[in-house]
């Protein structure tokens, strides 16, 4: 792994699929999209796949409409100018508040990532409606994943992505919140560089690469849920994005 | 500008690059390269260049052995069980320590990032030498895609990349620590989905996406310094990388 000769890479964006409702099988709509492509896909493509679909196909949507928030919520929408019914998403999925703070809640999921809005989003979904996130993300990569090699034959991998923003930058990238057939770091720990200098705590993140690498070529307003990734370095494995969640005591920023 | 219709994206590694001393010129020597790979440049390709080989060509190596740590220096370096001389240099090119504990030092460098170790690293650079980050790296990102579109006839952008943690998650992604050429941000403010639902905050990191894009072509053994990304969508332009810094009053993190 991670060795000499790596080589071009390619990043294939799956446009023209179908709107997913909720029940349809994810895995034979990206297929139906690949073939009409004239993809041939390849062992070890990795599918990207934007988290809004995959809560779509999952029933993950809610109708603001149907909310009632508690005194929490009123609270909290007030100091921060937002919805009352959002802001009470936002706190039943969240496990704790991080920061709030002009305009911005910063919440613990219960899938434990750090994120604005519990991920709780109102983008790409229809007026009136608002996406969770998939209950769990790696489950949900893993089911998708065993779809995609059984109707390719091939051995693929699966990362699903949201758009998270990051402390002490502006603006946000596409991270993965859920993984399978692909290990979410690269450990270098132990190897040594070409002057013999041993990496400690090398670990890329290739699956939170992947995921920007995949955003580039979908971009948010064209309604793209998909791309495949070609020819990334990566363990196969299924240890999921909650193996990377830092430990709370290790965590410098809690 | 991120309309319907993007295309395939490629990420194409520049291995094969000699050694880079100080005061050489990067960009004649990545042209060399481009033209050993056969590949023909097109207006628009991103050139990703790792800091380390950015810093080596500016002179920013330094010797271990020439650095006398003072008493702040070697206090920490025994809390956190590092070298003093290396946490000499840490805290010489800080601004402020933001967090420190279980071995990590994280500060806040003089351009305004917030990293492990100020960004000062000892991989890849051979025995006794560590490498500061560029002194400007917008600046030197300018001057080499000057040097690159001179030689080339193209218009070009470049990013430079540095590997970066991130509050957590445990392990790394590759982060752009300066730009030319090409915006750090995609604004969508102001867009409408498909749905007709108006995006407020929603600046993809296209810089950072890129440099994500281009570790996974390069990885961290081979000793490969640079990638073309070619395809991505963003803006021209020459605000750097430190535009996109967290303005401290808005900074939830501090």
């Amino acid at each position: 792994m991670a060795s000499a000769g790596l080589g071009k890479i390619e990043v294939i964006p799956l446009s023209g699929v179908p709107e997913v409702r909720e029940g349809e099988d994810l895995g034979k709509i990206l297929l139906a999209s690949v073939k009409q492509h004239g993809i041939r896909l390849v062992d070890r493509d990795i599918f990207v796949v934007k988290q809004k679909v995959v809560s779509k196909a999952e029933g993950q949507l809610v109708r603001l409409g149907a909310v009632h928030p508690g005194s929490k919520a009123k609270a909290l929408a007030k100091s921060e100018g937002k919805d009352p019914r959002l802001v009470e998403l936002i706190l039943r999925e969240a496990t704790r508040i991080v920061r709030t703070g002009h305009g911005v809640i910063i919440t613990e999921t219960r899938h434990g990532f750090v994120c604005a809005n519990s991920g709780v989003d109102q983008s790409n979904v229809g007026k009136g409606l608002v996406a969770l996130l998939p209950l769990d993300p790696d489950r949900s990569a893993k089911k998708l994943r065993r779809e995609l090699e059984r109707g390719s034959g091939k051995r693929l991998a699966v990362v699903i992505s949201d758009t998270f923003g990051r402390p002490w930058r502006v603006g946000q990238t596409d991270v993965a919140i859920g993984c399978s057939g692909i290990l979410p770091l690269l450990p270098y720990a132990g190897k040594k560089d070409r002057f013999g200098y041993e990496l400690r705590v090398t670990e890329p993140s290739v699956a939170d690469e992947v995921a920007g690498a995949a955003e580039l070529a979908t971009g948010k307003l064209t309604g793209i849920p998909a791309a495949i990734v070609r020819g990334a370095e990566y363990v196969r494995g299924d240890k999921g994005v909650r193996s990377v969640i830092m430990p709370p005591e290790r965590d410098l920023f809690r």
